[in-house]
Parts: structure tokens; sequence; C-alpha cells
């Protein structure tokens, strides 16, 4: 930091399918995530806010129990502590932010 | 929200050559840019966070008095207080992410 590189920081596959590269800010973690088509993200919630990008592809996010399929421009905002999970209909690039600080990813560093 | 469709929100020249499109969250603001090339983001600081991205192009931010080339893959963190400036190298699409929220440009929408 502050100028990051992130091909350059370490990959972790954090779900089968889901291999994501992290920077952690003061009150934020980014996450950008390599995903691949037909990969599955199991449901689960945390105290953080999230704000889902797609970047590249067509993922299929699933909020309190409603599907809605995401592309490029289109952004999820997804409230602390609601259950959510995922599914990539093709492969995809993805970029979440969390506030505050995911913890749990930041320990894998 | 929570589903949002950045090309849908309101646009706003928030200095010449800059347009951008916000989303706002309980903790974060989002700042969604075209810029045109040549453009020049004057020498500024504040109290927020700031993760800057260059999604499209080429930009030349320049941080505490150093500059630096930033293209996609390089995101750079720029911390609560610090003056920078930035000036578009090529026509640019620039994503910021800020916490807490710029009331600023939420007063704006």
């Amino acid at each position: 930091m502050p100028l990051v590189e992130i091909a350059k920081q370490n990959a972790h596959e954090v779900v089968p399918g889901y291999t994501a590269r992290f920077i952690h800010t003061e009150q934020m973690t980014f996450a950008y995530w390599h995903v691949h088509a037909g990969a599955t993200l199991p449901l689960h919630s945390h105290e953080h806010e999230q704000v889902a990008h797609v970047l590249e592809g067509v993922f299929e996010l699933t909020v309190d129990g409603v599907s809605y399929e995401l592309v490029p421009g289109k952004i999820f905002v997804i409230p602390r502590n609601v259950p959510h999970s995922g599914r990539a209909i093709t492969d995809c690039s993805l970029l979440d932010v969390f506030n505050p600080v995911r913890a749990d990813y930041q320990a894998r560093d």
C-alpha cells in the first residue's frame, strides 16, 4: 500500500471455484474474485455491509430468497446480516467491497 | 436499492470533464466517473478514506506530491486527509470508493 497491484496479492480459494485476492484498508475490504462457471457460493451472512459488482460475466445472486442476475453495470447492496448465496452463470470477475474490514479474510493473508 | 443500475443514477459534472454517478450505502459512497482525456482534478483533501480504481484508460494520480500512473489492475488507497490531485491521460472510467459516506456528493442527488 498505498499503490497496490491486485495481481501481486496472494490468491486464496475461499470456496471451490471462488479464488480471491484481497486488499484491506482502514475500514474496508476489497475482494477481487475469479469464479468458474457453475461454481456455487453457499448461503451465508455476516455483519459486514457488502456491495457486489460483476466486472466480467454473469452471476446469479440470491439475497433473502430472491434471485437477481448481475452483469457489469448492475450492482447489489447487501445489507448487514442478510443471508445470501450465489452461482456463476459464466466465468466471472467480481469485486466485493465490505465495511468494516473482513477480519476473517485478513487472517488468510 | 438494493439492486442498482449505475447508468440509471443521476449524472453530475462535479469538476469540468469529470462526470459521476453515485451510490450511497450505509457507510460507503461509490462514485463511477467518466473523465475526458486531459481533464484535471484540482488538489484537495477530505476526511474520507478513498480507494481509487481505473476501470478503463490511464489516469495520473498525485498523492502527497508524488505522481502515480494508474491503469486497470492497479489501485490506490488514499488515506484520510491526504492532499491529492489528478489528470486523465486518456478518456477514463474510474471507480472511487469512500468511507464514510460523502455527504457532499449525497446532497447532489
